[in-house]
């Protein structure tokens, strides 16, 4: 099955016993920066490349913009990370952890892995083994990436190298859930192969590596994971619309529902980030090219899409029932990344936020305490940032996104930032007791 | 706030310290029965009520044929169990256990819970309390049950009688999570009345009982459980559809999926049952008359609803790809109910794959040993129902209900069926190994 040309190279990985593999990481962001920092310390020759020079240089300076990974960590593979690919030609193992966002119309785009592909294709050399770790479609690794390093390399598939996809489970800011301990999903194009990205995440992974049965299944058990958890929440999006028509407290009856042993206590909010809203429209991609309308699935994005609107009209329809003047009115929303205590802004459905109430005519401004060593580059794209916000400066208040540090200055700080106590403190997610707040969903 | 008769009745129920409390449990079906016998346990006086004479006659026998309550509780319970309401006099305690199914329209059918309220307000006296437990939209006990009382007793709620609303959650067949182990959430038009009903309740429930903040809460926490349920099958049999396409073994990529930690490990199937298939529809039907189209509930719906015609036309495309002649081959179906080892068949989704087979024209028998006692009735509503199957005998076989029996009988006495090891054995819920079958979803 697999040629002589495969089996030396791979041989050679196994035979060295892994110690002195040359692993290169691509792409530090999220998923890449604690990856490379982890497979330093069992791989001392892993080098770490992205093309965004900015965030190379800042990783040389041991800074972490995304605050994932420690000082000591830094330390350890500062000197490892480049901007320029020079070190791969020493490299037989490729792991590929870029962005596959979707473009303005919801579409997958897979320039990223592209360009990773092209790139490394052109480095590749018998027995090399790429890794991606990327979310993606069913079938993208084999359809997609494969010809381009095909291409690329001069090389086959399964013959002279071998593909594999294990998906990455990063949760930013979560400081329970590491990358070691998450149970690590791997496959691969050959057996052999296979055994060998098994063996090397094996000696990262304290929680478990488990072998899919194949590259298509591994791509579909991540892309239905976000799917799953983007589903459950616009369920809860859409029941607190019909509780709303109905004068019922949506948070009182979850908490009645969560006393049923097998009740998913997920909760309503704004479904943002790289990966939950943006991993379903990758699915729901694939399937309409092969003629099925995912319409569950879509249903659900539509809710967690248009969720922003909703949440402006009920703030919107609480000032004019308190007969404010929103044209007179001040708002501030506190929050603004994609999720709580995690500066990181890609795709926050509070700029939808922002927009929509501003489309109302509403003059909103926008603090959040993660964010203050990035207010200019906010403030540049038109947004109203805040280094720090006035006290009884406001009429309405949205606690978007609840970060620990908000939480700990109490609701008294939050309402000391309100006109009077006729103004409206919106507590989104219901952080604060219900008598605290007098908007909720 | 309370009248002085309401607070005369209810001092006459707490001054009794309960033990000599009269209830009666109208509706003796899977909710009502298991209630009746361990109310009966805590206040000996307690009858139970079912306009079914042949249910009240068979439990007057002490038989059960929902297989829920042992032959200890029928003992308990048998000389307590009455068709004709004459000993609602001496009740001050009522329980609404009726069913709430709907229509062939999917809307609502309060009938029962009509005629029940009718019943009961007939009898109302002052200081009475009306507990309900059938599933509804929220609203619907205040809004539609109370003027119903109110009108037949002549009585005004919170001043002459109290009402209140207690979710059923029995799950049919389970031996794990019975009455007494699953926590119960009540609810109540008064202080007073909720203090009663938490009483009452807390004598019988040992995992506890929870105050809800309304009876709509409560009636919207019980429809969102199964609502979410239902929704979250709806994505796994969507994915099954997206996974065929793409040939990629959803079971595969559940196992996969189900290494992270917090992946909800649905199964894809047939939503059949008086509850998971049903409920939903009792919310949508009153967000609907409140303006709000809920579109995810209701994608969810339509794909659980139309997956026995999929199922169906898996079957029929494998059978056409093996070259067997539809019209001269037979099928056997394994198991009618609507789930696992549980007697009950209402809105049983196996009936609709069984109907979708025989428009193709194929010849389908269905083999379910626990329904040998009303075979009969199965037969006269012109089911090809069998007493046992023969060997060598079918094309195809499906395996829909995966009772206890079939997987202790084991794959082999399934596959002895089948004419030859070329036929069909459809293992619907991937029970048996992926080798053991040669279909599944």
């Amino acid at each position: 099955m697999a040629s002589k040309n495969l089996l030396t190279g791979i041989k050679n990985i196994m035979e060295a016993n892994l110690k002195d593999l040359n692993i290169c990481v691509i792409g530090l962001g999220y998923v890449g920066l604690p990856l490379l920092t982890e497979l330093k310390k069992k791989f001392p020759s892993t080098i770490g490349f992205d093309i965004n020079k900015k965030r190379v240089l800042e990783l040389k300076d041991k800074v972490d913009s995304t605050n994932e990974v420690s000082k000591e960590a830094l330390e350890l593979i500062s000197d490892s990370v480049f901007y320029e690919p020079s070190g791969f030609k020493n490299c037989c193992f490729f792991v590929v952890t870029v962005p596959t966002p979707v473009n303005h119309h919801n579409v997958p785009d897979l320039k990223p892995l592209h360009d990773a592909s092209e790139l490394i294709g052109s480095f590749l050399k018998l027995g090399d083994i790429v890794v991606y770790e990327s979310t993606v479609y069913p079938g993208a690794t084999e359809e997609y990436c494969l010809p381009i390093l095909e291409k690329n390399s001069g090389l086959k598939c399964n013959i002279d190298f071998s593909i594999g996809y294990s998906p990455e489970r990063i949760n930013p800011g979560d400081t329970k859930y590491r990358l070691p301990n998450i149970k690590k999903v791997v496959s691969a194009s050959n057996n052999l192969a296979l055994r060998t990205i098994f063996a090397v995440y094996h000696k990262i992974i304290t929680a478990g590596v488990y072998k899919a049965a194949s590259i298509k299944v591994a791509e579909a058990a991540k892309v239905i994971e976000n799917t799953q958890r983007d589903l459950n929440i616009s369920l809860i999006n859409e029941l607190t619309k019909i509780f709303d028509l109905m004068d019922i407290d949506t948070n009182d009856v979850l908490e009645a529902a969560s006393t049923k042993w097998n009740f998913l206590n997920f909760k309503p909010g704004l479904v943002g980030g790289h990966c939950i809203g943006v991993d379903p429209y990758y699915l729901t991609y694939k399937a309409q090219s092969l003629g099925y309308y995912p319409e569950v699935i879509l249903a659900g994005r539509r809710i967690n899409d248009s969720y922003p609107k909703y949440v402006a009209s009920k703030l919107i329809k609480s000032l004019l029932k308190k007969k404010f003047s929103i044209d007179n009115s001040r708002c501030l929303i506190l929050g603004y990344t994609f999720k709580e205590n995690c500066p990181d802004t890609r795709n926050t459905k509070v700029l939808d936020l922002y927009n929509e109430l501003s489309n109302y005519n509403l003059k909103v401004d926008i603090y959040d305490p993660l964010l203050i060593k990035s207010i200019n580059d906010h403030k540049k794209k038109g947004l109203r940032f805040i280094k720090s916000p006035k006290k009884r400066t406001y009429q309405s208040i949205i606690l978007a996104v609840p970060h620990d540090e908000f939480i700990a200055q109490g609701v008294s700080f939050i309402k000391g930032l309100l006109v009077n106590k006729d103004c409206i403190f919106f507590d989104l997610k219901a952080i604060f007791d219900k008598k605290d707040s007098n908007l909720r969903l």
